[in-house]
C-alpha cells in the first residue's frame, strides 16, 4: 500500500461507476512524516477519511477485493486511516 | 484513479481491439488544478469526454471491469468527467 | 495504453514463452509528437508494426486478453498501429 | 519483487482489512547495498521482519497469492528476509 | 517486458515462497545497449540466466503465468535470455 494525505474531494456526475454513495477523495502521496509530493491519486474512500489525515491506499486489482468495489472499474481505495507511524521506535507521525 | 486532461484523439486502423465505436483519447496526466505533466496515456472513452475536460482514468485490470472492456486488451479507461475538485474546502478546479 | 515508437527487434532463443512466431519488438516510450524518452519496453507484436511506427501498447494483465497471449507470461503487447494523433483538432502526428 | 529496508511500523485502527494480527511495516525501497531512496511502501509482514532488515516485497495481485492475503485488499507483502546479496560474486550485503 | 542485466543473486532463508530450487537473481534495469540504471528488481530465474546477461523480465500477474509460479506470490520472472537486439537494423547488443 502507499501512504497519502487526504487533500479534498472530487465531484463527478457523468461517470461509469455505479456505487451508491461513492466518495472519491483527492489524495497526495506522502512520505512517512506526512510530507506530500504533489503526486495525486483519486481514491474511493471506504473508511470515512477526512482532510489532512494520512491514509493507506491499496491499488490495482487489490482495490477491488472489497464487497463495495468488487467488479467495479476502481483501481485505488483508501483501506485504512493511519493513527501512528514509528521509524526506529520513534514516533514520526501521530494523527 | 489518476487525474488527466483530454488533449485530443488517436486514430488507429490496424489494431487488435474489436470494440465497436471505440474512441481512444489522448490524455495528459495533470495535478488537481489541471496543470498537465506531458505524461500521456491513451484511454478508451466511456463517458463522452471532450478536449480540455478533466477526467478520472482507471488503469490495469480495473479498466476491464465494464461491459464494454471485459476481456479486451484495454488497460486504461476514462471512468468519469470531473465537475469539481476542492482542496481543503476551496474549489481549485471547476468544469 | 501507452504510446511508443518501434525501434527494432529482440532475439531470444532461451526463453520460457512458447508462442509460435512470437515477434518481440523494442519500443521506446514517446509523447504525442513521437519524441522518444529512452525508456524501453519489449512488447509482443500483434499487428505487424515496423520500425519508426507509433504504436499503442497495452500492459499488465490486459496484455493477456488476446487469443495469442492468453495464459502466457507476457505483460506488454502492441495492440494498434497509430495512423494519426490530433491535439486540440490539430494533427500532431501522421503515419 | 523489489528490495526494501524495514524502517518501522504503521498503526491503523479504522481500516477495511480484517486480517487477525496483521502487521503493517514501513519499508523504504533500496538498492542492492541497502541504500534507501525515501520511497516508502506499506507492506504486510508475513515473515517476521524487523527494523533495518532488507526484505523482498511482492506487489499487486501477486501480493494476494498467500493463504493470509487471499481476497484481501492488500497490494504489497514482505515475502522474504534477505540474508545475502552478491554482485558479480562479491558480497555487497549481508544480514 | 522490461530489459535488465543480471548482476548477482539473492539469498533468503526466511521466506514465504515455497518453490523448490527457486533462484532469485538481482537484475538491474537497462536500456537497449545494456547500460544499467541502478534500478533493481529481484526476479525468479526460469531460464538459467547468468551474470552480465541481458534478460527479459515479465512482471505483475503475467509473472504467474508459468507452471512454476502459478499461485505463488511472485511478481517478476526472467522469461528469456536475450541473444541480440537491433535498432533500425543495426545490432546494438549481442550476447
Amino acid at each position: 500500500m502507499i501512504l497519502g494525505k487526504v487533500k479534498g474531494t472530487i465531484v463527478s456526475t457523468e461517470k461509469n461507476i455505479d456505487i451508491d454513495g461513492a466518495r472519491f477523495l483527492l489524495v497526495d502521496k506522502c512520505n512517512s512524516k506526512g510530507e506530500t509530493k504533489s503526486d495525486f491519486v483519486v481514491a474511493l474512500d471506504l473508511v470515512g477519511a477526512g482532510n489532512d489525515e494520512l491514509v493507506m491506499i491499496s491499488q490495482s486489482t487489490s482495490a477491488r477485493e472489497t464487497p463495495i468495489t468488487k467488479n467495479k472499474p476502481i483501481d485505488a481505495v483508501i483501506v485504512g486511516i493511519i493513527d501512528l507511524i514509528d521509524e526506529y521506535d520513534e514516533v514520526v507521525y501521530r494523527k
